[in-house]
């Protein structure tokens, strides 16, 4: 069975902004085993949106209208599906009633066109929407001599969701074929793409029927495992038999085979080991840190850190001899480790992390090019230090340098 | 004129990508006074490329086609718009040279699937793709008695920007009537987008020819204003006139009239004054830090700072008394003051700043309740200090609090 999302809105239309409910919308199309064929970005206009309502009818089972349902002259969703299927709309007394309570109790009065928001396209069903004012609809029709499924949606997101998994899901279960899904998603730390694909495609590739789908980011790959088989049982399986397949031969590259990021898989070991986590950063100017305490709890585990822009600060937070730094230059194998050792010195931790480069744009000269990092990893006896020549812009450097950083980390506690 | 955008890719229907080509194809677009109309996004079907392009040929003046131009099976663009349009593909006899040529450079055969991308729609003129194996394609037909422009684009970014740039844009300027756009953009400081609104409206509203985008982030909101006239310099007057107007309703809220993020403004200041700066941080776990060194050249006036995530950091790095913990908390009105102070002494800085809260989800008591965040700045004389209860999840109140700590910089500096 197959969808189409049309998501209606102007402000959809300009360089500033884009529709992502369809994400959402396809994920969970996806679960059910539905296929979105095609999406569709409309403005606000009643024939754009009924032609486009029509086509994607001509073509798709289940047809998602998102956006347009409120109470202002731009809001024509509601018209245009009428339109498009040949049917009326029908003011719905009982939606008035429940619009008119709804401002009463915030006490203020409903302007009058609110009215517009309870009417019905047909004989269509309302979704309740707690989130909003204006409630969803659900259509189910013929058209063509086709059966079809209309649901219009609310565009802001969190209303579509809560709509959606409350009032939706269940009800597209029933109509759509019982088709089972098993799924997986398995992350891989400092592997470049190319070299992973050359890995594993010629595992995955002997599973035809399972659909893999590689997303890559500055040291990081998400691999999206979907078997599709008669029971649930089955199509878990299919994946996992992939997934397993897969975990061998990326070994210890795959960080997760559940799909944590990496900061997540850290912390994780740092509180099995009971040990705790200190850092200092020069290039990635916080980065680390932040990434590490963008984890709820992350203070059972992270005790802090510096960032040691500036040389004296290298020496006045983490200990660095100013002669060291002097001698071999503020990116140096030497400061690193020096970093690394002070910090974890300083805050009495059980590991120190520090990270010492030259993000650029500019910075850069023949022997310490942009790009050019030194990651060092101390533990009380042995420090660890990796060079790396990272691509790309400052942004994009940065990334790569936490993510190195954090691999370490994780690859000590292992 | 108005135009409609077609993205091509099986990948873009998952719940992993997005098209994003369409949104630097509707800037560029509006820069000539194109309007985009409607996008659509479909596989890598003949039938569905063949059918939404038909369907947009009725609608729209110039029709954009990106992606599915490359060698393999799936690459289908070509076939399906000289289905659409009823004409032929023509092997080039001079592309395939380039092509062959082009391995040949690499030192690597060609497979022979790749002369697939010599295939021209019809009589369309061949538009070179130096980032890239395969070229664009520029149409100029009539359908249905209209004139048209068809426009094959590849999908990877980088290469389609590049070969619009060169080979679209100006003949693109020659087939569209003269429209002259001017455009402003105002960024606005740690205002909520309501309150924002509702001051602005008024104003914006008495220039129904200018249209005006409100773009929300946490404490951050940008202003997008284009204005269309006879020619630039009218256009950009009648821009300027409203972000003339915009600005003196704003005051000093208004902390950009050119764009620029509120970091690489807080640069701008700290220079001109020529300041230092050094930061303390406890919930924001260095994104502070990490906000300013995003912007390249920003050791120029930021020295560094700690994330002083245990209680024990905030006494080691920013010397603030642990008695003082003990009595107020460590998220308190008194602790921020005392590491503000405290790490501008420690680094030697003009200025420092402190950021002491609850980020959530957990930790919150009815006293201090998630989002609760104490902002300091100190410059040697005074003390100053916020306190801001911020709402959404963790990582939105870690935006909210290092915008406001950029805000007081900037204010203190203005």
């Amino acid at each position: 069975m197959n969808a189409e999302i049309i998501a209606i809105g102007s402000e959809l239309l300009t360089p500033f902004r884009q529709d992502t409910n369809s994400l959402f919308l396809t994920r969970r199309l996806n679960d059910l085993g539905v296929e979105v064929t095609c999406k569709t970005i409309v403005g606000d206009s009643l024939e754009d949106i009924r032609d486009v309502t029509r086509q994607a009818l001509w073509r798709a089972g289940i047809v998602i209208l998102t956006g347009g349902l409120g109470p202002t002259e731009d809001d024509l969703t509601r018209e245009a599906v009428a339109a498009a299927l040949g049917v009326e709309l029908k003011r719905d007394p009982d939606l008035i009633a429940r619009l008119y309570a709804r401002f009463a109790a915030r006490q203020v009065t409903m302007p009058p066109n609110n009215e517009r928001q309870a009417d019905l396209v047909g004989n269509a069903t309302v979704l309740p929407n707690p989130a909003g004012t204006a409630p969803g609809q659900w259509i189910e029709t013929v058209f063509e001599g086709h059966p079809r499924v209309v649901i219009l949606l609310p565009g802001p997101p969190w209303e579509l969701e809560s709509l959606f998994e409350s009032e939706c899901f269940e009800r597209l279960r029933k109509q759509a074929p019982p088709v089972f899904r098993g799924t997986r998603k398995l992350r891989v730390a400092m592997v470049p793409e190319s070299a992973c694909d050359a890995r594993i495609a010629p595992i995955y590739k002997q599973y035809p029927d399972i659909q893999t789908t590689i997303l890559a980011n500055a040291g990081d790959i998400e691999l999206h495992l979907r078997a599709t088989a008669g029971s649930l049982e089955a199509a878990q399986a299919r994946a996992d038999e992939l997934a397993g397949k897969l975990e061998d031969e990326l070994d210890d590259c795959l960080y997760s085979n559940t799909g944590e990021p990496l900061e997540q898989i850290v912390g994780y070991f740092l509180q099995m080991r009971s040990a705790t986590l200190a850092t200092a950063e020069s290039c990635t100017g916080g980065l680390l840190a932040q990434r590490i305490t963008s984890v709820s709890g992350s203070s059972r585990y992270f005790l802090g850190g510096a960032v040691t822009y500036h040389n004296e600060l290298k020496t006045l937070f983490a200990g660095v001899p100013p002669l060291m730094i002097q001698a071999h230059g503020a990116v140096s194998k030497e400061v690193a480790a020096a970093m690394a050792e002070g910090i974890r010195h300083d805050c009495n931790a059980t590991i120190g992390v520090a990270i010492t480069g030259i993000a650029g744009p500019n910075g850069g000269t023949p022997e310490k090019p942009v790009g050019l990092v030194y990651h060092a990893l101390h533990d009380g006896i042995r420090t660890e230090v990796i060079e790396k020549k990272f691509p790309g812009d400052r942004a994009r450097i940065r990334q790569w340098a936490t993510q190195q950083a954090l691999d370490m980390i994780r690859r000590h506690l292992m």
